[in-house]
């Protein structure tokens, strides 16, 4: 449904939205590499000329994906897609020092920024997880105090998958309602949280996602919350985001209960870990 | 239904298969970063115990990730998310040097090995897509080279979103059904290839997903491929993966269409391109 003449209105709006867009790879390129890439460069691909038609498309968010070792490179690179669409913002890699971080699974990412160098006034910091990497990141001191710290600037702190455990410990989610991924949700209340079985939970000035693949759900979501539903479908249209797993085993109610059995025993002694930092946590 | 007393042997199956999945966790970290760093270590909190009881689980694939500057990195880790799950298998980060390669949005994700130095025999090589940076490796004498000689050796030569433009610039796609990026895909026919609007297309030895998100149905795909839908379970339950997206804009069919009139619009000048690089390609 549209309003009366509603449809070139829309037209209009649409038009700067998604060149905005378009732009946004160039600006967030130009800005998160601190231009020490010679990828760092506008794209000759890409029509901008109608973005400045609607400077209302743009942002100027700051946005901190939070590196550390062991990390699970999906659960960052999920949001990471979706929010580097924001024309505007600046999405920073932030991490102890600017030595490439090692995922849990290998492959290592440049981080853009230190914890020390990283901006105080931030919009959105989020962190991922993993496993043991993320149980000692729930006891690095370094890390729980920068986050604690930016909690104090921030519009929004949040997580995808276990790193809401992170959170948790930095004593950030008391009093809120959270998610985890689903073998560590409900250790989420020894933080003093309040677990809910949901794929994205907002509560206030806290967000969090479900395991891993919750990043892609998280990142969009918040691109709505920050630019409205249009921008956020032509996010989605970009990244064709029409998800179509082969199997239909992703959550507690879907997968077979052996297998259910089986990953909660491989992770008991992750859980067990993480049930002991909390108790010493709160404590 | 199962067979009689089939339970137990369901869960034998089930406990080797996930014992070795989570065993592959520090496989894959100690194999391919080299060992140069620190998160390369046995995982306490997985208990492998069971692993040895049921070798079959086990593979040996030799997985070739290709970076080029410009890549989406999300057409990439959505795959590596998957793939790096697949006990027993090597997972390379393959460039043109060992230095980060900058994603076509900023962060650099840091190779593992080099086209020179990586093996030959290989099960699967897979490119990611990208815009302008996608365009520069469709014209990348070195990388074509490289596609070319492991098509030689690969069980499958595979891509995700326009990583099936550099395939087909290197003449790999000639005579299969295959897919692309929504914008890219009539393009491919250009390249000598069937288009094909699925999410993921499998032609003999060649393996084409859709646009960026893709790469996750492309993952797991495979993985049902290489270790069978038990194993693929797991490895979907473990990550999740059970989207939701907030909004419903992920394909031509569910987009508005001034949405998709836009992004055409937008993308118009890299389509363009695209088209000219295979008229020189094919003439």
């Amino acid at each position: 449904m549209r309003m009366p003449g509603g449809q070139t209105v829309v037209l209009d709006r649409r038009s700067a939205i998604l060149a905005g867009l378009f732009a946004s790879f160039a600006a967030a390129t130009a800005r998160s590499d601190g231009g020490q890439s010679a990828s760092a460069q506008q794209d000759p691909q890409h029509d901008m000329s109608l973005v400045e038609r609607m400077p209302g498309a743009h942002g100027n968010e700051t946005i901190v994906l939070v590196a550390y070792p062991g990390f699970t490179l999906l659960d960052l690179v999920g949001p990471q897609y979706m929010l580097a669409n924001l024309l505007g913002a600046t999405v920073h890699i932030a991490a102890k020092s600017l030595d490439p971080v090692h995922s849990d699974m290998g492959p290592a990412l440049v981080p853009t920024t230190t914890f020390a160098d990283c901006p105080t006034e931030v919009t959105l910091v989020m962190l991922p997880g993993g496993t043991s990497g993320t149980l000692a990141a729930m006891q690095d001191a370094g890390l729980l105090a920068f986050l604690r710290d930016r909690a104090r600037h921030a519009r929004w702190m949040a997580s995808v998958c276990t790193g809401s455990l992170v959170l948790g410990a930095a004593g950030l989610l008391r009093g809120y309602r959270a998610t985890s991924h689903w073998v560590a949700r409900d250790l989420l209340a020894d933080f003093g949280a309040m677990p809910v079985n949901e794929r994205v939970v907002f509560d206030r000035d806290r967000v969090t996602g479900a395991g891993v693949t919750a990043g892609l759900d998280f990142g969009l979501s918040m691109v709505q919350k920050l630019r409205g539903r249009e921008y956020a479908e032509a996010v989605q249209l970009l990244g064709e985001y029409d998800p179509a797993p082969p199997l239909h085993a992703g959550s507690l109610d879907e997968a077979p209960h052996e297998t259910v059995a089986m990953l909660e025993q491989m992770l008991a002694g992750f859980v067990d870990k993480a049930k002991s930092i909390a108790a010493g946590a709160t404590r």
